[in-house]
Formats: structure tokens, sequence, C-alpha cells
């Protein structure tokens, strides 16, 4: 079998494991008064440039909607792209998280806020004074798409508003834009990063990274009452400490990048292909063949009824790849459109 | 003054004031075991023509998050058009009264939802199985844009979902189609309804007409706890025993709709004029022209920076109405388009 | 039928039905544009001799839950007495509009908080770290108990918590204590004021004065998304106008305390007699008998099986006291204790 | 040093983080669909006798909180010690995920709840109509006081209600009474449990065993949008699956047992003690005294200013004890009673 479902499907580094295992020997403070969890904290400040706070959590789902909530009053308005995964794969976590504030979609192509489109959204809900309070803004980077936002992009869409990175792949927009961490986040104004680590090799670990500090003591009390602050913290920052080692992160999604490049080059892709998922159409008897074959992959029918997602992951396989390329054969050209929503 | 502005600065209908005072007399079980709560319910059974409860509000907002909450799970996704009141309207009430859930708002010419559109985006949050349960469908009629669904156009919107109706504007859509109160809701699928009375004569008074009656229990809590179950309800209920006395909710929609179309016949309106609600286009020197001469409407951007909304009441008198159109002269030629949001 | 049930089941007075009926005329702009408010807010900073900002409601629920919500965060601990109105009859209010913050009930004779009780109860709170964090306290004056507190005791409650003061029945402790607005509300630390008036003589109208004006904005956001931004704002304004007007407010209420202690003179009373709400008991014998001869009243049995509750209102007359005294004849000694909640 | 200060300051037993390697390999359907996930589905069905349920999350807290929402409307009661970590550790989880339900504390001895205070605090409220619905009771077994409840006990505290069993130390629990793990719930009206291994040697694991299954495919939502559905479920799963496997969880809990018995055979306690945590009292030079030998223990005001805690581990070994105890010296008598909260 060769899964390019998801990086989630995927187990974890080797280093992770190992990590996880050196933490379990004696005892620590719980609730994150251990070592490894100062540690995490001290490799951040280091890597971003600039002291930070740090709230480990386990999901991808609660770093963002405890961010978001963070950032947002109950009655604000958080703008994001149709796409985020926060307005279309979290069930109303940010909803819940925030008490109820509101998401507002932004359509905008290869999965990405474009600043003009923004601007327009923000000022509709502005001049509405009755629909919410535009609050902040959810940027995913990479994007849902597999794109990358550099440096300068980040920039342009800076507004009055708080920022919110969803960095679910963070490590692969680093990666794909030689960007520094610190100008992909708050010097592009990013308050929060919700800075992932599972779909790159991880357990169960992503970080909150607090660059806007004033927001640490809130932030505290809602890790807290969502139930992510573990008892057993140190083997969440364990792994957050192990990834952030010797460029493990950065080594880690480099291979996985490069492994979607690999597989670009054999495939007609929906979007720019510049991390670590891509996107492409198949005919039913190609999906079907290349399922009979053993490879494993998803429909993606918001890109229309023939798209397919790809995504590769850090132990992703050269040879994984070549044969998939192999499997497929020539692919039939003729694109469809994207399905109005 | 002559204000076009909205129903709602409008004062109350003189039998609505006398009811009032009329029900002042004596004392009355409060929290609603009053007589003219049961009564409202009686009078709202024999016009629905089915047997129904019912519970007094004393804002919109109220009526359709409550009906809403009761309607969908916090996990939710309700289905409205995208200048829905509940979407654009209520500071995110719905949201807080749902616990979360997610609106999920569809375009759609002259205010309505149309059955393809909603079709297509309940099956993409259905497929997504990720984003939210498809819940609810909240249809407004008489809608925003001032246009009414026929029966059949309530009949056409059906499907798998439960259904309120956001009946502000109830009475302007019943007089404006002709249907029976029952076509336009349960006949058509409806399960609650937002049935109002404020903008159409009375001081604050709304009623939240069930039809669902396994609704009836959770919604008799929420209405408690959301501040909504007035003390002295007898005084809400006393206003909606008076508007639904000898045809006083259908006497003033008919003359407020009668003004509208009045106002139409001197005007180029953006949508067809069905109800009391109706929008036209200004240059900025008609516009200033009109308030010197004191007359007041709204400014109404969303349908371009030239577009202005009028709006008639149950007490605009035909002096009134002709004096504007008077005081317009010709209008400007050459409809903007509606800007993207 | 003489009614003790509650000041909730009497009308209006005459004074604020006239006011009603007299704002309906002409135009005035909604949502709290309008020119009563603006007066509402003038006469409160008159009243309280400092400039307050003003938020009306048309329930005591609402008022108090919004209040709640307005000083503590979703993961705060809100001090109060254990039969305060907020933790007995609003079934979770406070706790839905603050997002779920927590309600510490504190035992207290005479339905009144004691300085060492509540101090001991933050400390217990402060010191857990994990329960909640500390952050107001709700004062009912007068108290569910029908007690009042004096300036003094207000004083002796401050802590460095924020304060909220329930004064369903703030005009009745006025009128019973003899200390002025200020000294019973901001001079001893209140922040902000449920200023009830549908008890003592209104229709549905409820005002949410606000000393510590950092907190008004939030407050109007808060207010429109629960749903007591009433579009017809002047109506309950106007009721609120009326009540300031000549000190009907005062009036009333010092003819209800006084009608309370005309009861109370042929009664054995739980609690000692303040304001407008008295406790007794009975046997069922005697209960059944008032029943018969039409005197309504309430059972009440958190104060014992035999605990019986009467209120009088603005409204109640001299010759119903006597006649529900001649009617009960000499009541049972051997009061019982209140039963362990 | 030697660590008593609780269960979560210990690592991880061998078998777990086998576990957790072994199942690293290879890929596997995120969010669940993996095999780990099914396995722990079997496992809980056969040690709990019938065919259940499983969710598995990441803390106690989340646990507890998505069982309780799943329980109880936001209007609900739910009934549970005044000690229990849900009222007094979770900084209002509860309260959050269930959207504003009222948790109602009973006091009992050792930490226990008695069939008679829980009938008529469930009374109270139920009259009460208005503070809120009796919706369940949560029931710790082991207790916070480190006592526990026999089959029998549970059978006591029925009543019509829902029923939660807190069980974060429910292996102790089945480890003291020797009952079998269906007697301890859902034969004795358990509807869901939290099942705790991350104290008793997991990483980061509960399991929420579901009894009720109608309640299952609600609690699959609420799992994912509360940020618990973990993307790689597997490595939860996996935990859960070593813990269950080879009477690891009950290995590990006798031994934890065992130690505090031992423990207790040196000390005054201030509770019975039957599972693996034991409350005592030091002088301040007592507990100064054992610090400075390096042992670790906590605090606990709540049970008196000279209150301690000390908790075992499935590692705590003979020799830490015994070092203890002979650390200690002679106990002072002359215990102080509990403080009033």
């Amino acid at each position: 079998m060769t899964d390019f479902r998801s990086d989630n499907t995927h187990g974890c580094s080797p280093e992770i494991l190992e990590a996880i295992a050196r933490a379990s020997a004696g005892t620590q403070t719980s609730y994150g008064g251990d070592e490894y969890t100062a540690s995490v904290r001290r490799r951040c400040s280091e890597i971003f440039e600039t002291d930070v706070e740090v709230f480990p959590v386990v999901s991808g789902t609660a770093g963002n909607s405890l961010a978001i909530a963070a950032l947002t009053p109950p009655w604000g308005a958080v703008f994001c792209h149709e796409d985020a995964h926060i307005q279309r794969d979290e069930c109303g976590a940010p909803e819940f998280f925030s008490g109820g504030a509101k998401l507002i979609p932004i359509a905008g192509a290869d999965g990405k806020l474009h600043p003009d489109d923004l601007a327009r959204a923000i000022k509709t809900v502005a001049e509405s004074k009755r629909t919410a309070v535009p609050a902040c803004v959810s940027i995913t980077n990479a994007t849902e798409a597999g794109t990358v936002y550099s440096a300068a992009e980040m920039q342009s869409l800076r507004s009055n508003l708080r920022v919110h990175v969803d960095g679910a792949r963070f490590a692969n927009a680093v990666a794909a834009t030689g960007a520094t961490p610190a100008d992909l986040t708050w010097r592009a104004g990013a308050d929060l990063l919700t800075f992932g680590a599972t779909k790159n090799g991880a357990l169960a670990a992503e970080a909150i990274v607090v660059f806007r500090k004033s927001l640490a003591e809130e932030l505290a009390l809602r890790h807290h009452r969502s139930g992510q602050r573990i008892s057993k913290m140190r083997f969440i920052s364990a792994q957050l400490d192990a990834y952030l080692t010797g460029d493990l992160w950065l080594r880690n999604a480099r291979h996985a990048n490069a492994m979607a490049q690999r597989l670009a080059r054999g495939l007609e892709t929906i979007h720019p292909v510049q991390a670590n998922v891509l996107f492409t159409r198949f005919t039913p008897a190609q999906a079907a063949s290349l399922r009979d074959q053993g490879f494993l992959f998803g429909h993606w029918p918001i890109f229309g009824d023939d798209a397919y997602r790809l995504v590769t992951a850090f132990d992703t396989t050269e040879e994984q790849v070549d044969a998939f390329l192999q499997g497929l054969g020539p692919q039939a050209s003729g694109l469809s459109p994207r399905p109005r929503a």
C-alpha cells in the first residue's frame, strides 16, 4: 500500500518516538510545569527571533480554535479563505470555542486570500454595523490547496485586524519559501500561530505560538478549560522539542515538498504545487485502476467531480512516487472547472 | 418629517395601545400563565388551521435565534439567503443562541433562495462530512429585498431539513400573495415561524409559532433562559391578541403594501416591489435634496453606493408618498450593478 | 381576588401607560437612537449623581445575565447568595450569556451575603487555581428574602472583584434604607446595576445602569446579539422615563413597602420585613382557608414545607391587607427550621 | 526525588511505550478509522460485558466534559460531589462544553455522594422549576478523596437521571472493590464512563465508553468539534489497547493501591484509604522536613491548612514508601476539622 491520502495517515519520525521514550524517565511537574515545555518555549523564541509564549495542544482543530477564540470576541467576524480548515473541516469548532463568532469565508484562486478581496469583505462587515465586528484574519500557510504565501504576500494582507496563522503545514511553507519563520508570522503582523508538528512527523503535537504576549494569560485559561492542558504535558512538549531540534521540522518538510514536486512532474495539477499537497484530475477508470494497484488517495469534489488530492509525507519515498506515476500512465486532459459552492 | 427609514421607526396602532391599557386591569399569572397568552394560542391555531404552541418574544432577533437554536444542534448548518436578517443584522445572535451553529449564506436574485442553489449548498456541506451537519433552512417571507415567496415557491424549497420562516413581515407576505398562512408555513414544511407584529403596528411583540409541537418543551426552556419569558407576559400577548383580532394584522399590512406600490409607480426599483420595502437608486444630489426636504430614508450600500431603501408602514399616508415622489422629480437612469461581497 | 403572589402579577401604573401612549406619536430612530432613551440616560445620571450609560432591557433575567456576562470571562466565578435570582430562578441564563461562567452560591441568613462568608468563598476559589477565576460578586438589593442592605453593608462587601447589583426591587431598597442611589451602588463599588421597573409599575422595562463606562461598548454588542435591543426602543425607554419622573419609582416603592409593613404587623415572619416581600408559615388548614377566601400567594418550600411568600405591590390597598389578616386569624406558632438544601 | 504529588507526574508503563512505537509502522486511516481504535472498542465490549462505543480523548477534563455535555441540555442540572474534579478542577470545562449547564455541588463525607443528600438536591432543583432541569449525576470512582464506591453503593445512587462515571482512576476502583467493570457502571445505571489511563501508566489517553449507544452519534460530532478527534488517533488508541491487554490496567492499579495501603499503615489519614490517593496532616515542621529530604507531595487546604495529599502510582516502589515513612517519624495527632467552604 502506498498512501497519499493525507500526511495524517503516516506514523512518527524515529526522533520523535525516541524523545517520547526518553521523556518517560523520572517524574515531572504536570500540566505544563515540566522541563520539556520550558525547552519548547526557548526553542520557539530562538526560531522566531522574539520572546514567545507557547501552549502545546494535541490537534490542529484545538490549536486553531483556541487561537481564534483569543483573537475575537463572541460577536466578532473572522475572515478566512472559503476552503480554510477552520471553515470547512472543524465542524464548527471555532464558533464553539469563541462563543459564537462568525466566520466570513472569502473566495480566492489557489486557496489564497487576495488583498482586495479581503479588504472588501472587511469593509462590508464593518459598514453593516450589525453583522459582526471585524476582529481577525486567519491565514493558512501552506494553504489547503498546497500553495504558499511568501513573506511579501503575508505583508500584503495586513489590515488593522488581529492575525492568526494556521500553520498545520507551516514547516512546508518555510521550506518552500525560504523565508524566515519571523517574516512569515509576527513581522507580517501575526499575533498567534498554530504551529503544526503532527502532519510532519509527530504523534499528536501542535504549538500555539503567542507573539502578542498580552494574550497569554487568557489563553492559559482557555487551554485548561478546553481539555487541552494535558496532565502529562511533558509528552506533548517532548515531541515538539525533538521536532525543533537539529532542524528535524525543516528536514521533514523539505523531503515531503520534494516528493510533491516529483509527483507534480508527472501530473497536470489544478493549483501550483508549492508544498506537499497537490490536486489533479482522473477519469473514473484511472482512479479505479490506481486503487486496484494499491494506491490510496482522496476524492476532492469541491474542486470538481473528477478532482483528487495527493499528499506526500516526511517518509514518502521516491520509489512510491515513481510507482504511482508509472501506475497512472498518461492523464486525460480537459480539466473541468470548479463547481459553484 | 416623513419617515421611510424603517417600519420600526413608527409608533403603534391605536388598537394595540388600547389593548395594552385594557390588559393592565386586575392581576394575572406571570410568565405566560395569563389569559391573553392563552388567547393568542387559540387565535394562531385558527389562523394557521392547525393546533400550534406559541411563545411571545419582544424582538425579531430573539424570535429568530430561539427558533434557529431549536432547529439545529450546535454543530448544525443553517442555510439562508446571504442578505437574511439572521446573517446580516443580528450580530451573531443565531450563533450565540444555538451554541455555535454555522450559517451558510447563499446568493440569490431579489433576496430569494432558489431551489437549485439551496440544494447545491446543502449537498456541499453534507458531502464534506466535516464542515457541519445540515440542519435547517431559514426562509424570510417577505424577504429583506421586499419580495415575497408564493406558496408554490415555498414548496419548491422543501428538502429533508427542518424549516424556519422569518416572518418579521409575514403579514405583508400573506397580504401580497393572497396565500393562506398555512400554505406559506407548515403545509410547505415549516416547523417554526417567527411571526412579527412589531414592524406592523405593535409596540414590541413577535410570536414564535410552533408547528412541530415536539419542539415546544425545549423552546419553553430556551425562552426562559434567554430572558424572553417576560414576567408580565400578558402585555406582550395582549398586543398579539389585538393584532390578530378583526384582521388588524392584514389590514395594516395591506395598507403598507399599497403605499409601497404607490411609491414604486414613481421610481425605478432594484427588485420587484411586492411587500412594503423597496430599493432604488439616487444620485448624491437627489439624496441630498430629498433629505433637505425632510424625507428620511436609508442608504443601502450592499446594493451599490447609489442604492437606497424606502419602507412604508401601517400609518404611511398617500400624501406622504405623493410628496416624496414630487420632491424627487425624475430619476437618473443607469442602475449600477450590485457590488461583489 | 387579592393577589399577593408576586409584584409581577400586577398591571402598570397609569403614568406608565400614559407615557407609552404619548410615545407612540410620530416616528423615532429605532434601536435606541430615540429621544426617550437619551432622556433616561440623563435622568439616571442625575439620580445616581454621576455620568452613566444605560441599556434598556425587557426582563430582569436579561438585565442580570447581560450584566454578569460583562463582568466575568467565561472562566470566571460569580459569587452570590444561594437564594439569588441568578442562581435559583433564571434557568442558567447567567451561564448561557457568559459562555459558561460558574456561579458560587453562598449561604447567609435573611437572604444576605455576609462579609466573612463572601471572603472565605472567594479565597477558596482563588486558592484552587483550577476551579475558576474569581471575577465578580452579585448582590441583590432588596434581597429575595425581602431584606435590604444598607449603604454600610454594601461597603462591607467590597473586595477586589467587580460588583453587580441585582436591583429588580432597587426602588424598594432605596425607599427602605433612605440611602442615596449612589451610596447603594457605585460609591460601594458597584460597576453595573440592573435597575428594575417592571415589578414596580412598568409594563416590561429594566435598565442596565453602567457606572464603569469602559464596559459600555461591549455591553452594546451583547445587548444587540441577545435580542434585547428592541427595535422600537422608545417604548421601553418611555416607561423608564416616566418611572423616573416626579419620583414615581420611589412613591410606588414606598407604598408597596408600607403595605408589607402593615401585613407584617399581623404575622410571624421568617425574615425581617424591610421591603415588599415577606415570608411566613401557615398550617395546611390556614393556607387552604385563605385560598378558599380568594387570596392568592405562593408556597415557598425552600424555607420549609409550611413556608409561604406574600408580596405587596404599588397598587396593593390597605383594605386588601386588612382583609387578608382578618381572613387568616391567629397564626400557629412553632416555626420550622429551614431545610437543608 | 520521590514524587507523591500526583499520578500525573509519572511517566509511562513500558508496555504503553512499546505499543506506541509499534503503532508507528505503516499508515492508518486517520481520525479514528484505524485498527487500534477498532480493537479498543472490542476490548471494552469484552471487559464491560456489553457492546459499547468508544471515543478516545487525551485528557480527563475533555472526557468528562464531553460526557457531561452529552447527558445534559444547556439548561440542565448536573449533580456531583462538591469536591468532584468537574466542579473543582476543570475551570468551567463542563459548563463550556455543555453550553452553560449548572453543576450542583453536594457535600458528603469521604468524597462520596450519599443517597439521601443526592435525592434531596435533585428534589430541590426539580421543585424550583426555574433553577435548571435535573439532567444527570456524575459520580467519581475512585473518588477525589481516595475512597471507592462498591457496586451496591453505585446502585444506591440510582435515580431517574442519566449517569456519568468519572473514572479517571476507574482501574483503582475495580482493583479495590473487586467488582466487575459492568457492575460499577452500566448495571448500576451508568450511561457513559470516562475511563482513565493517563494516571495509571499511559502517555495521554482516556476513553469515553458509551453504554447508551443512542448517544454515540452526537458524541462523535462533539468529539470532532472539541478538537479531541486526534488526526493520528491510532496513537491514542494504541495506548488504550495496550492498557487493556493482559490486565495491564488492573496490574498497575493493584500496585498503586497496595503502595497507598503501605503508606497508610504509617500515617493517620483523613479518609479511609481505598485506592491510590491519601490525605493526612502534617505540622509545618514535618512538611518542611519531608520536603528537605526530597519528598514531593501536595498541600491540600480544602481539608484544612495542615492537610496534605499523597498519591502513589504504578511505578511507586516499596522502598520509596518506606523511606517516606521513616523520614516522617511519628505524626502529630489532633486532626483539625475540615474548614467550611
